[in-house]
């Protein structure tokens, strides 16, 4: 018996108002287990170069993984796969909560949705049964308020993924948001805006049916073995959530100050962080399903001008962009903030990336009050933050209509001189982590397939405290070493490929599970027997298949860079090496110089067929 | 008395069919000198980030320095100055010979073309008579065969500078041409076809009038005690021409090899080299007047498929690029395309570079035997080389359109995935010194005012032999030597305006020239009472000056870079790290970190007002 396996998968056709059930190949799961790993499959079939993300061919696909339903901690997961509208490249979010889980309980291990609905519409399953529901009531209702009313439409335990009104406005910083005010967000890629491309509101699952596992005794044994241990270790990240160590960062020069250009900023950082929250605005915490660690921040204002701000806390990356970023020093309308960005859906990280980059253009003069329509855009102004998130999301007026489509397409519009402080890779805005702090996270940056990703290598844990000895890291690599870092970086990368196609949390990591653990689940939860190196290789297939798809849609060595700010503007002793990493990890992938995986090293991927759809020209 | 200042100018407008003489002021000279750097400041009021490069208001401009016409060796240069059509940025062309020496002696420092001719004509100046003749008859004539026939009608004695049917025919890689099968050439840049854009076929010069010296004793004794240490020092270079090195140049890895993508080619650098020229094809060589050294090689072929080749030989920089990076070891061949180029009026850098990308092209497919009508471009096809060069210079067929545009453009043109090996720097093809072999050469070429260029920093001399203690250099500065790179390359920039103001050839440096000698030179010129620190003053103005035109133009930090080839392709043990070394240069100049200068340099500079016309949000 093949247990947990992805591979029931609900198609929906938006357009034709019809559905189906697609029973996916034993070997094609077996190949690309589940999570982004599958539907990475899926959407390079489905899609290529040209599809326009925002019209009727290109699918948005939610996918759980073998872990997803099951009882391993922090594996309530799924991913959300499209081709970003924001970047035009592969776009991969994932999300914890408990969506994941209970779409796996109503028995589908994916939905896929192609077309366009004519009216806003919503997606109902329970159970295997389907639905597809008039959803022009709750368009324009915001995310908090949208799941209670859903709820009462269907059922009091559904679990709901939506979007707010940027997804609908189709900005391209939108997101999509899961577990009403206990907010879990695929934010990255502006998946929102091809959802709401799509008239789809929500999906609403309810499941009770169990997950089959190949070896129940086993995988039970096996958590039973790795959970206490997690919980320990990832105590603190419980207790203070992902901001606790936000001084830390900034006196190790990795939090984010002022467009990535100031160099320390201590007084702000102290009033920012997680153990100051939990001393004001905290009033408990909340967990994703099966998660044992809880870093999720339940807050309350109850007085001053934000008093009403209630449910999910700013995370480290809404606090390092709408605060660091922004020179913001209130945490408390860093809180209004990441409350309005999940009421509307919008990416906090990109927005608040934006919103930094409008705040230099304005202090450099080249947006004006007459653009901003009175508003002061100057560094740390708080109210000006919040105004344009507002914009942002309502895609009004000049600013929300410049800024709603992300750093690199604003700055194409202002102009010349303007590049030099968009700070993105490949169109995607930086993550709260400085690349000049860690030369891994530099390299992750320019080469990450979904653009500066801190999460698809994971590699600043690496160099600072956690070791993966299965894969040759048995010490943190130091962070500004040149030397190794090219295959430190890409033996991450393909580790992180499988955490995200599996479903496991990266913070399992702070948790202290290690690949073996891993490799050990799967195959209880499967019956498989596979080895260490056996997910290695998949791991490593699925990288290079998001590649090719990149490749595809014509991303070559010349967009695996980093701003100019990042390579020429000292924060701190380091600045990246990038050429010569770049160098050492296109050898190490055994990838051409232009970045394009080379014919031996698909075929010892088994991704020769797939190769077949690029260009001859691409390979020699 | 100033002496031999630069300050009579001829304006010609064609349009018009007219020209009038302009005094430039005494204020004026002092601050600019003369040569491209008294044309950048002519350049810069006379244009702006607007002005088309083949339209009517782009001037070009031929300036000769104040050791121009006199008895200082190495000094008949001029420049040639306008807004290039290949970059559409600065563009200064530096060119020795006898027509810069022949101009000054004609009573004019200068001559600014500005406005098209309706139809083909050449201008006649004798000792301050100036005509616009009529040359329809010449159109269509190459420069070698113009250069009697031209003569014959106006002046046995008179000196000649033209364009071959390149220009004629706006080809964006077309050079300016002096003194017939002698050539001399201003090649970089493609100023031919801004002087074909104006129908003007040649400027031709002749003059006995005195250049005036201030204190021509001081200058004779100075003369008398440099030039015998300038022979003695440069011998070898004069003995074997700029290519004798090659096999050395090889060796390092400097010489240019398959589009600067192989690492090593003894075989070919034996075949190659200025050595194997002087046993085989060289029957003589040619001085530019009042030169000392003699690198100029005059060659014949008597037999074989290349006889007939007489006159110029090819020197080391179209060796390299005709040559090593499109892997032909023929050096009859190399000297044929050499010939051709230089009777077409084709800058050989540009040629062979643009080649080679073809070459590469067509390895990988991207270009086939259907666009190249048959021609098969395999690397070193010395046949193929030679039919490129004749359809691009006459603008024929799918490939020569496509190639005459530069490396850059056919890339646009060809579309994604060729960028990769497109090696150019803000437009201009890569001339023959790898910028891995010499960290200063790759903060060079990104940094160079006219785009990837060796001269405009000569840094890879004093990285390799050469000194310059006045200015803190007393040893050559490590190759592959991060540290102080940045200061040692703005500075030996400023220097190179000097040269390029002044005008003296940078092989003087071979020759042992050092600053004192310039400076003592200047002074005896002109009677001023200059030190070296208010020379070097005046070179860094000149260097921010050209920059700040650039800036005019949208030229910032994103473009001060390399091709990724260059900086993640291994050749030998170095990759430049670009980003530090441009943090540093960027600092040492006092550029903001968009590479604009700073209002406090710019003031110091004395350049406040040229900074007036540019936009404040630059400055920021």
């Amino acid at each position: 018996m093949l247990g947990g396996y992805t591979r029931k998968v609900l198609l929906v056709n938006l357009s034709k108002k019809k559905y189906e059930i697609k029973e996916l190949s034993e070997t094609l799961v077996k190949r690309y287990i589940g999570g982004s790993g599958l539907a990475a499959k899926l959407l390079y079939d489905l899609t290529d170069g040209t599809t326009d993300p925002l019209g009727e061919d290109n699918p948005l696909i939610f996918m759980t993984g073998p872990f997803t339903g099951t009882i391993i901690p922090t594996s309530a997961r799924h991913a959300v796969v499209s081709k970003s509208p924001l970047t035009g490249i592969w776009a991969e979010s994932d999300v914890g909560g408990s969506w994941g889980y209970e779409l796996k309980r109503t028995g589908f291990d994916g939905i896929i949705i192609i077309g366009k609905a004519e009216k806003p519409v919503y997606i109902w399953i329970k159970n295997g049964e389907v639905e597809i529901k008039d959803a022009q009531h709750l368009w324009g209702i915001d995310t908090y308020d949208l799941d209670p009313l859903i709820k009462e439409e269907t059922d009091p335990k559904a679990v709901v993924t939506c979007i707010g009104r940027a997804g609908e406005n189709q900005v391209l910083l939108s997101s999509i948001m899961s577990d009403g005010a206990n907010a879990r967000v695929a934010g990255r890629c502006g998946l929102g805006a091809v959802m709401g491309s799509k008239k789809l509101k929500a999906i609403v699952v309810r499941g009770n049916q169990e997950v089959p596992i190949a070896n129940p005794k086993e995988l039970k044994k096996l958590v039973r073995q790795y959970a206490p241990i997690m919980a320990k270790e990832a105590k603190m990240f419980g207790k203070y959530g992902t901001s606790g160590g936000i001084e830390g960062h900034e006196e190790m020069m990795n939090f984010p100050i002022k467009n990535w250009y100031q160099e320390r900023w201590p007084e702000g950082a102290k009033r920012i962080n997680g153990i100051r929250m939990a001393e004001t605005i905290l009033t408990g915490r909340y967990y994703c399903k099966t998660c044992i660690i809880g870093c999720g921040r339940e807050i309350e204002i109850t007085k001053g001008p934000y008093a009403g701000v209630k449910g999910a806390g700013p995370e480290y990356e809404t606090i390092g962009t709408l605060g660091g970023l922004c020179l913001i020093d209130n945490l408390e309308a860093i809180a209004k903030g990441s409350e309005l960005c999940n009421r509307y859906g919008l990416d906090t990280i990109s927005t608040g990336g934006v919103i930094a980059f409008a705040m230099e253009a304005y202090e450099k003069g080249i947006i004006n009050q007459i653009d901003t329509e009175g508003l002061k855009l100057t560094w740390g102004n708080a109210e000006a933050m919040l105004v344009l998130i507002e914009k942002i999301a309502k895609k009004e007026g000049y600013m929300g209509r410049l800024l709603g489509q992300g750093v690199r397409k604003a700055a194409e519009t202002l102009g010349q001189g303007v590049e030099e402080f968009a700070i993105h890779v490949k169109g995607l805005e930086f993550p709260a982590h400085d690349p000049r702090a860690y030369n891994g996270v530099a390299l992750s940056y320019a080469t990450s397939n979904r653009g500066a990703c801190h999460l698809q290598g994971f590699t600043h844990g690496f160099e600072k405290s956690f070791t993966m000895p299965e894969i040759g890291i048995n010490q943190p690599h130091p962070r500004h070493q040149i030397e190794g870092k090219g295959e430190f970086t890409a033996k991450l990368q393909d580790l992180m490929c499988l955490f995200d196609s599996l479903k496991l949390c990266k913070f399992a990591i702070i948790g202290g599970i290690k690949l073996t653990a891993m490799t050990d689940c799967y195959n209880a939860v499967t019956g498989l027997n596979l080895k260490n190196e056996d997910l290695m290789k998949i791991g490593e297939r699925l990288y290079n298949l998001k590649r090719l798809y990149n490749v595809r849609c014509g991303i070559s060595r010349k967009d695996d860079t980093l701003p100019p700010r990042l390579l020429t503007h000292k924060r701190g002793p380091n600045l990246p090496h990038l050429g010569k990493m770049l160098n050492d990890y296109y050898t190490f992938r055994n990838w051409n110089e232009r970045g394009i995986p080379s014919r031996e090293k698909l075929k010892e991927l088994d991704l020769d067929k797939e190769a077949q759809r690029i260009k001859d020209q691409y390979f020699i």
